[in-house]
């Protein structure tokens, strides 16, 4: 498998850690992409294969060993899944896995919220709108505040909607540091805490995209 | 079950298609919500029982028979799907359900954006992003290109990802006229003819949502 990749997307690193927990990482081919600040608001150049592979123009996008290109996170989980059924990251149908897929869908609304305020940050002074960053910070307060609240219903076993989380709470330290996002949230930082130790997030640790024209 | 709903959702629609498709709408109350204009750059203030079930504070929700309030369009399929699995949306692990995956991935993208231009234009010029726009309609152009190429991968019995093209190309005519989709793109524009036909896509056309304070 290909799967187009940089160092500071959550949505990529989620893929990571789903393929490292299902031991499917040595399967797959790591192809960098480079996004030049204004992606948050112009359409950029990117190589040929990866917009034939993916006309939405983000990433992650996994080629598949069929080669087929498929490009969201929790799709893409569809079909690593399916490549260790073995090690389900969701449980079967049933009251735990509508509780799973609850928090999977908050996680996933934080780190779209996330992305959206990085891009109109990238904007620079340029029509660049304090209410929808406001708005966008409260979506990502009432999600974290959710999770807080109902962290009992994702301990255990290692699982999606845990990566998730996880991942959240990890790229809030990465982008946003001034929200102080452990303040009033004790339990989930409790969580995350052990969660971070993980070596599947050890080894996915967000890191800058590098820039065209930088120093390798 | 319940849903909270608009007329003018596309991903609302979604979960309507695939509830109709799979015989279950007579078991979903319909629970309407009404968003002022300025939810494309504020928070809005929304009924209390609804942002308890969806901190995003996003359309759809649907609030599960267990009361597990799920918040993201392809999450609540998966709920869905569980209730019928007589008539699968999606095929078995294997290239056709890697296809039908790869299409449903850019048929969302393409709502996504859909959705972001909106929002991007509800700023009335206020710090709105004539750049930003233009990047989301070639988003939207190269994922109906995508989806145009690749539409003998989506024809066949219904599908959720047939479902999320028919209602991306719905969309397009509902907000984004101007755009004129089917030019350039005849074999998109004659499968869409055909699928926008089906009960269920008649049955959900979309519509405005509501202001608050309009005649009723």
């Amino acid at each position: 498998m290909k799967l187009y990749w940089t160092p500071a997307s959550p949505f990529v690193r989620k893929v990571m850690v789903v393929a490292i927990e299902l031991g499917l990482d040595h399967r797959i081919d790591i192809l960098p992409t480079y996004w030049p600040h204004n992606w948050g608001f112009q359409t950029v150049e990117l190589e040929p294969d990866f917009m034939a592979a993916s006309p939405v123009a983000r990433i992650p996008t996994l080629v598949t060993d069929d080669g087929v290109a498929i490009v969201e996170s929790n799709l893409i989980y569809d079909h690593l899944q399916s490549l260790n059924e073995a090690k389900a990251l969701l449980p079967k149908p049933g009251k735990a896995r509508w509780e799973a897929l609850r928090i999977l869908g908050i996680a996933d609304g934080a780190l779209e919220a996330m992305i959206a305020r990085r891009a109109e940050l990238l904007r620079n002074g340029v029509n660049q709108s304090d209410d929808f960053i406001d708005k966008l910070r409260a979506r990502i307060g009432r999600c974290l505040d959710t999770l807080n609240a109902e962290v009992d219903s994702f301990e255990g076993p290692i699982s999606l909607p845990q990566i998730a989380a996880g991942i959240a709470c990890s790229y809030m330290d990465f982008r946003y540091v001034a929200d102080d996002w452990r303040n009033g949230r004790p339990r989930l930082a409790a969580w995350h805490a052990a969660f971070a130790k993980r070596p599947s997030m050890m080894k996915t640790e967000a890191a800058e995209t590098p820039q065209y024209g930088s120093a390798s």
